[in-house]
C-alpha cells in the first residue's frame, strides 16, 4: 500500500521492509472466523450460528463447514427415493432438517428440544432457523463437506440453496488465515 | 517502542515502517487463550481448566466464556425460587455445580464419575474444583454468556463471585486477538 | 534472511527494522495445525485424521495431542495385567482400539459403526485406521497425554509405535504457533 509519505523513503530501504514482511505476512491472519460443524443437536448448531451471526455484525468473514452429522442443518428434509439401502437407513436415522435436531444432552426422546424452542420464544432470542437465515444474509459461507455427502449419498440438489461444496482443502484454506477456526 | 538506537534512524523511515506494520499488526494475536466451555460434563470441563492453568502458567491471559450446559460449572447450586415453571424444569435437570456433572460417555448413572474422581485421588491429580480455584487465582477471565443466563433464566446472583458477564462479541473480542480458540 | 539486495540498505536500518519486527514475529503463526483430541469416538476420531492428512498433504506440520478418552486411538488393545481394580475396570470400558470405537451418535449397539465403516468401503473412503497410517508416513505427530496416561494407568509399551509423550504444555506449546487448532 502506498501512501503520500512513501515516496519519501529510498526505494532500496522500501524494497528491503517488503521482503521482510514478506518473511511472516502469508501467516498473519485474515478478518475471518471459520468453524467446522461436525454435530447434528440442535444447542451446538445454535451456538454455531450464533458465533457466525456475532461475527459477521463484527466485520469479519465467516466460513462454516458442515460435515458428518453437521451435514443435516443444509438439508432440506430426507429424501429417500435413489439411494440404496445404506443410504436409507442413515437418512432414516439423521434429521432432515435444523429444526428436527435434538439436543446434544437432556434431550429426553425430543421433550428438551421442546422446552428450549419454548424457552427461546418467551425470551424472544431468534429460533435456530432464524439465525441460520440471518447468517446467510450477512454473507456467511455455508460448505457442505463432499466426503461426508458421498458417505451419507446425499446429492447437492436434497442442499438448501446457496451452499458451496468444499473438502477438507477448502476447510483448511479458510481456516490457515482465519483468526479464530472452531470445531463445533 | 523506542530504543537507544533508534534515533540513528531517520524520522520519515520510522514513519514508513510505522505504517507497513500497521497493515498487519493489528491482526497478530496478543499472548492470549479463549476458550468457549459449552459442555455440562465434568471430563470436558476438567480438560478446559488443565488447559486454562496451564496456559496461565505460561504467562498466556487466558479467558473463557461459558454458555448452555457449560454455564452450570459457575452456579453455586440450584436455585428454584423466582422461577417460571420451564425454568425450574431447565435448573432441575442440570447439575447445580462442577462437581455434580456427570461424564461425557462412561458415566453408567454416575459410578463413572465417581470413578474417575476417585483415580483423580489415587493418582494425586487435583480434583475439578481445586482446578477452578487455582485457575481463579492465577487470573484467569471467567465470563458467563449473558443470553444463556437468559434462556435458562439464571440471575448473577446465582453464580459464583468474580465472574463478568458478556455477549458473544465479548467472546469474540478474546479470541480475535488469540493465539489459541477451542470450543469445548 | 539476507538477499542480494540486502546490503544496499544501512546496517542501522536493517536493525531497526528487526527490533520492529520482533515485536510482533514471535506472535506469527507457523505454518502448523494442532488438534486435541479428547473423544473416543469413531466418527470424531475420523474427522481428525482427514484434517490432519489434509494438512500434512498441504504441507502445514501437524500434531495431535490425545487426552482421556481419545488416548484409546493410540493403544495397541487393552491389556488388563498390572493394573490396579479401578484402572482395570477403565480399560474394559473403553475401547482398546481406534476401530473398535463407537460413534459419537447412532452407534445403536455398534450397528451404526458397522453401517459407517460399510458406507466408507462401498464410497472407497479409507478407513480410520488407514487414515491413521497415513497420518504416520505424512509425517502427523502423535502425543499421548501424560496426565491421562497416569488417570487410566496406561504404559507406553501399550500404545503403538512412534508415539511422545507430553502434558499440558506440551500441546499449548505446539498450539501457541499454529494457524489452525482445534478440541475435537
Amino acid at each position: 500500500m502506498t501512501t503520500a509519505g512513501d515516496s519519501d523513503v529510498d526505494p532500496a530501504i522500501r524494497a528491503y521492509v517488503d521482503r521482510r514482511l514478506a518473511e511472516i505476512s502469508p501467516r498473519v491472519p485474515d478478518n475471518r472466523v471459520t468453524m467446522v460443524v461436525f454435530s447434528g443437536e440442535l444447542d451446538r448448531q445454535l451456538a454455531s450460528l450464533v458465533i457466525a451471526t456475532g461475527a459477521a455484525a463484527m466485520g469479519l468473514d465467516v466460513s462454516i463447514f458442515y460435515t458428518f452429522w453437521g451435514l443435516s442443518a443444509l438439508k432440506r428434509g430426507n429424501r429417500l427415493a435413489g439411494k440404496n439401502f445404506k443410504e436409507k437407513m442413515l437418512a432414516i436415522v439423521t434429521p432432515g432438517r435444523l429444526g428436527q435436531m435434538p439436543l446434544s444432552t437432556k434431550n429426553f426422546g425430543g421433550i428438551g428440544r421442546i422446552m428450549l424452542k419454548a424457552a427461546m420464544r418467551d425470551k424472544q432470542v431468534a429460533s435456530v432457523e432464524e439465525f441460520f437465515a440471518m447468517a446467510r444474509e450477512m454473507g456467511v459461507k455455508f460448505i457442505a463437506c463432499t466426503m461426508s455427502m458421498e458417505l451419507f449419498g446425499i446429492s447437492q440438489d436434497e442442499l438448501v440453496e446457496g451452499v458451496s461444496l468444499g473438502g477438507v482443502a477448502t476447510f483448511l484454506g479458510d481456516a490457515a488465515r482465519s483468526r479464530v477456526s472452531l470445531f463445533i
